[in-house]
């Protein structure tokens, strides 16, 4: 039966079946060779709690066709305009950074974030998920952590519209603080170069990883290095603290993106949420792709060919992909590129003069990150 | 041959085909009857001068991708990426707005606008272009302007994309001047909202002109009044004069759009670029089908029925279409609709205390935008 695969990967073996167009599971486990997966930190806890309430808060100002779409989509509410009371949406990591950034710079400490800075949290996020809705929408996307995307369940205009007013609602959230809106306007405007880049890359087979690096230094770097500085700002720091974590956070993001791409290949699909072998199967320029195909040899050529066969691939071929990768030692790689990155910011944030409370925070934050399997 | 048809209207004579999906003019002239077509006023000449530079080098900053298909949809640049050299792009209404609310508060008077005030020109028309190629994926038009929409040339991935760039962009031209930049961005969220509208009233036949005041406030009011606040803010006038403007700008948004409605149905098409009952075709609750639709009576069924026919509406259903609003005097009703917000505007007018000059640029531009043809 060639349309039917059993994959064993680090943390989980599945076996799929193929329908002519897409992979399904029939079967995932946990592979129980792998323990210890890590515990979701204190920041990214306290960043859901805090941002939450003001998102609904601010999507509850829009008009209301709009603040359907946006609520679903953020996971605050089900299709129906149900409340969802099981934490959904993202990690909600820009905010947490947000609220990290302006604790590294407030003096003295607070015991709870000022409303500043609550709303930079939210600002964020909601820049983050206007660019979910958009993307989604240009690559396809039919499912968004485990959920029905925003435009398959309300339509390409309303959820393009939403994506708009999203945007423009997060920007204006920080009408009070101009620096902080200024910041997060200019995010927006490298997260879109980012886009136009990876969609620039499309399908072509010469790519280097110099063209990764700019691509995800747009789309993932300009946002969480924009999170850091309106954080700082809003916290009341000089310009010199604001582009000190601006910096940690464009290689936070830079790591995050790399560790975003292994998963997106050897990753659990159960719990990414992701389909197993999606990255290949929509022939993305991740990483590991990126950098087999850059290196000249078999591995590249076998690789090259797969993602060059037109229709859709077959489960056999995102399987002999997976094997080219494993052969060029692109899992590898893709962990070093992530590691590379996070010794920067160990090395930044070790320069830095913290209480010892904010170095946990910070150093459990960019942990889970980098070993993160979800 | 029931799919030709000859429509003799205001400022035009013209013989029409239908293929059957579209009509496509065989041949269109000036009506002979005719005379008269007013000037584009002197404030509309130097707003096209003094933003199209700006709109120039605020494009030339994106990525290349983005600037290309920008360029191209603010009518910059052809389809190559060759400068048009001929005034291309919009009326420059907003910009022109910003303009002159910057000469209404500043004092003493300036010679030349302030490049605060000229980055505020740009900025609003950047806002305009990145609604209209917003709109043009949403409602699937394929010319704006005479040409072909951005969409159709750079597929809908990359206009949706360059559209989010332009948006942010523009409010990041204006991080120096954070309340004009807030009223931007709010004036997004509305603009959105009176999109979300749009959508909303879609092809419903149950529509009221409140329904339609209500959209157009969001889609053509508040832009409008958000280029009047900002240009006063910028001119460095207080809130009161910045308000009073604001207002002028909402109402004279409606009043440009009734006669925008009016120009939709009745207009001269080979001058206002759009086909001839496109606004029928596209079964739009423009002002003059919505009071038709909103009066119980012959032509309101009559409408009704034709607006319903499924599939796509044919020259004679379009002919009927525009008899039965006839009927209903809705071109009449459309401009009384727009002549009321246009003697709102010049009480409020009245009431400013202005310099001639100043007052005389306000008036041709009142008279201009409420009596133009195209």
């Amino acid at each position: 039966m060639d349309d039917h695969l059993y994959l064993s990967r680090r943390q989980s073996i599945m076996l799929l079946e193929f329908d002519g167009s897409r992979t399904r599971e029939l079967l995932v486990m946990a592979n129980p060779t792998v323990t210890g997966v890590p515990a979701v930190p204190a920041a990214l806890e306290r960043a859901r709690e805090t941002s939450l309430p003001v998102l609904r808060r601010a999507i509850a100002t829009l008009h209301p066709d709009l603040a359907a779409v946006a609520g679903y989509h953020c996971g605050l509410t089900d299709q129906h305009g149900r409340p969802v009371t099981a934490g959904g949406g993202g990690k909600m990591l820009r905010p947490a950074l947000v609220l990290l950034s302006a604790r590294t710079t407030e003096t003295p400490a607070r015991t709870s974030p000022s409303e500043a800075v609550v709303a930079g949290a939210g600002a964020v996020q909601l820049v983050h998920e206007f660019s979910l809705l958009h993307d989604d929408i240009m690559d396809r996307d039919r499912t968004r952590r485990g959920r029905a995307t925003a435009w398959t369940v309300y339509g390409t205009d309303t959820a393009l519209l939403a994506g708009d007013v999203v945007m423009a609602l997060a920007i204006s959230m920080l009408g009070d603080h101009p620096p902080a809106a200024a910041a997060l306007a200019e995010a927006v405007v490298c997260l879109c170069a980012g886009q136009a880049e990876d969609l620039a890359l499309g399908t072509r087979s010469a790519v280097t990883v110099a063209d990764w690096e700019r691509m995800a230094t747009g789309k993932t770097g300009a946002l969480i290095a924009a999170s850091c500085r309106v954080g700082a700002l809003l916290g009341g720091g000089d310009d010199g603290i604001a582009t000190a974590l601006s910096d940690i956070g464009e290689h936070l993001g830079l790591a995050f993106q790399a560790v975003d791409d292994w998963l997106g290949i050897w990753g659990n699909s159960a719990a990414t949420g992701k389909p197993v072998g999606a990255d290949i199967a929509a022939r993305k320029r991740s990483l590991p792709i990126t950098a087999t195909l850059s290196t000249p040899g078999a591995a590249s050529q076998t690789l090259a060919a797969i993602l060059d066969t037109p229709g859709n691939l077959t489960v056999g071929d995102i399987a002999e992909a997976i094997a080219a990768l494993d052969h060029a030692n692109a899992g590898e790689f893709t962990r070093h590129h992530a590691q590379r990155h996070t010794t920067h910011i160990r090395t930044a944030l070790g320069a830095l003069d913290l209480p010892p409370e904010v170095r946990r925070d910070w150093d459990d934050l960019v942990t889970f990150l980098t070993t993160r399997t979800t």
